[in-house]
């Protein structure tokens, strides 16, 4: 007979997988992956390192699955944001200050999803989460362009444009956001009206 | 008597550094740091490896020099155009035409100096280049504030945004310098009509 996992099996398997992903992204947000090592997680979610190797074969594995967690998160809150009803300049400004307040709110995981030096495949995902990213802007300026709000632009570059500006306004050796006293919202605010200006709307 | 290099020494020694400087600049041009070991250098340069240590104690402190000779030329470059007689918004944009068409013509290098992971005394040295062409941005745009020809911003952000926006459209994962067949005067044209509306020039 084949070995086969019962119901409540299954349901602790996916609990601990689950306790092992908040675990990981926790310590990420607190000090960065070089403050995850696998004992920690392990510590953290109250499991073997073991365990954490019978549901992530390697390190990079677990990370690529809280960060691709994280960015599909994003996305979906973005791809709500521009499903509204709203016209495009507004939605696009909506979008671009929620991804930055959520992004100040959360300065450690920011640092960690964007800029950390990270192994092969964490970078790999990472890239094809801002090129997720890229995809809602792109899709926004070309609302915006169709329903005559903005003027024709390439939608490719101003996308590429507003993902490097955010990115680098917020995390980047320039970020205002590594002065003191800077206020989050009045800098949320000054990303996102750049961004719109620049689309033209 | 203490030891003294005689003038042919001294110019000797010069020549074999520029030189090195060059043969390295090069090698990183065609194929990135990594296409760069000492050894290949060194051929490169026709010299010894002892003499490539005797000028740069390290690989990376060669490249520390590498880059921030080519960023010490760009700076200058943007600061010639900065200083120059037309308006705010003309100088911005031709300073950033400028830095991307450039950036178009040397790919390798581009990647090499913006992207390509480094030592961290090599990171250090891109990150503070990357600040120096922010501040001659965060200049023009506070010129252009101060003679009417844009609106009141906080410069800092918008200078962030700027070299975040022309970096990720030149280099990052999703530039669409990265997809075929794109007109290299075209992608300048518009990431600099990109960052020029969003100064509100």
């Amino acid at each position: 007979m084949a070995y086969k996992r019962s119901p409540l099996m299954e349901e602790r398997m996916a609990g601990a997988r689950e306790r092992i992903l908040v675990a990981a992204r926790e310590l990420v947000a607190a000090g960065g992956y070089r403050n995850a090592p696998v004992t920690a997680v392990a510590a953290q979610a109250g499991v073997s390192t073991g365990l954490i190797y019978r549901h992530f074969p390697s390190k990079a594995e677990l990370f690529v699955e809280v960060l691709s967690a994280a960015v599909a998160h994003e996305v979906d809150i973005l791809e709500g944001i521009a499903a509204g009803p709203e016209p495009a300049p507004q939605r696009l400004r909506l979008a671009i200050t929620a991804f930055v307040r959520r992004a100040l709110a959360g300065p450690g995981l920011a640092h960690a999803f964007i800029v950390e030096p990270v192994d092969p495949e964490v970078e790999a995902e990472r890239m094809r989460g801002r090129r997720r990213f890229g995809g809602v802007f792109r899709r926004l300026v070309q609302d915006g362009i169709a329903s005559g709000a903005f003027p024709a632009q390439d939608a490719d570059v101003t996308a590429a444009c507003i993902v490097g500006a955010f990115t680098e306004a917020l995390v980047g050796p320039t970020a205002p956001s590594r002065q003191a006293h800077r206020d989050e919202h009045a800098l949320a605010d000054s990303i996102s009206a750049f961004c719109l200006r620049a689309a033209g709307g």
